[in-house]
């Protein structure tokens, strides 16, 4: 009930003013990748790419022109948003940087695969008994290249953490050199995978740190978005 | 056109003479399994358990008591069909074990993870700098299992090859005490990961060895229930 009047209350905001992004280019990743083993078996992770799909749909309807770049989720592609389907980290790299140099924003909300198989089988692994061993190699750090080849662009990470949140948030925005980073405690017991809601902590290059209570996710990307561009103190 | 055709044909025909499955109870497992290596990470495969919920869909409307045992899917859980949702492959395991007892038919269609992580980490993993390694040891072998505590039951397989089909689908219905086999070749340009088609050959203990041409996996599942249970030699 509260969501829909949020949401009423958006929709009509962005009647009656400029919306806020209008004349931007926002890039969004979302989703987990798949990193083949062989042609049938693949490594992944538990993101549904709900936050991503959210945070797209939001600078849609704040009137960005937006690019949705996509693993593999279970959701329905918003209407009217631009959408890559990627698979791999490495596909992911390509089709972010293939949008990157007419950003105005990247938001990277997926959860890039940190490894993948060193060598991927041609032919589907026959078993075998007993145990095994996987070599894994790092894939390309998607945020550190965009933040290293950065052009002016406002660079958005996230960062999902399990303790000393602040602190290996703060060290991220430096290192990846980015603008603003939201973090995710997956400690809470409010859950982050998978689920509608989400508690986050936004914390900005400038100073800003702002803990948003947990909330539904697409009310919470709109609220991210229009702290982050529309330079609102009131965070409720 | 023809696919609606042959499931009217079915529909009436189940209603105009007894059920061939009628008073039986047939445990269907389907979809992949993941094995998780951390709280957000895991291992899967590209199981779409479409086949799998065919067989169950197929073995409810000839009458049998079904029960669908389901890895992680993306498909509408059958109507009036008792589905169990599991993760991995020892949750599987347990819920099959669970139902077989009682089973008089159990169809293995589940794309089941040969191998889990020697270890599953509590906490979400650190990236490091470099290359890594994930040590694996084999999963329980649930149809194997189930072969060895047949009493009864009609076991049936399915068997994913990419080269000499036929051999390899007989040596594992020997091996794992099966009485049908159903043998994907998944070289074929029709494709069988997430397809709605899929072309297969039937092998039986008993002899049986028909192939079946592409078609849609709703009708192919009724085909075969219908050629294992009905003892059809039309397998048009």
């Amino acid at each position: 009930r509260i969501t829909e009047l949020a949401e009423q209350h958006f929709r009509e905001g962005s009647r009656s003013e400029t919306p806020l992004l209008a004349g931007k280019k926002v890039v969004v990743t979302a989703g987990p990748t798949r990193e083949r083993i062989d042609p049938v078996r693949y490594l992944s992770n538990f993101s549904s790419g709900k936050m991503g799909y959210a945070m797209a749909e939001a600078a849609s309807r704040l009137g960005a022109e937006t690019v949705l770049v996509s693993g593999p989720v279970g959701l329905q592609v918003p209407k009217g948003i631009r959408t890559v389907q990627v698979e791999s980290a490495a596909e992911m790299l390509d089709a972010v940087l293939a949008e990157y140099g007419t950003a105005d924003v990247v938001i990277k909300a997926a959860a890039v695969a940190d490894y993948r198989p060193k060598t991927v089988q041609s032919g589907k692994m026959k078993k075998q008994e007993g145990d095994s061993v996987l070599e894994l190699e790092r894939t390309a750090d998607i945020l550190k290249t965009l933040g290293e080849q950065k052009d002016g662009q406002c660079l958005i990470g996230f960062a999902a953490e399990t303790d000393r949140v602040a602190e290996y948030a703060r060290g991220k925005l430096e290192r990846k050199n980015l603008d603003y980073i939201i973090a995710n405690d997956v400690t809470a017991p409010t859950g982050v995978f998978g689920s509608d809601t989400n508690v986050v902590t936004l914390f900005g290059r400038d100073g800003t740190e702002v803990t948003f209570p947990a909330t539904e996710k697409k009310a919470l990307a709109m609220k991210l978005l229009r702290r982050i561009f529309g330079g609102e103190q009131d965070d409720r």
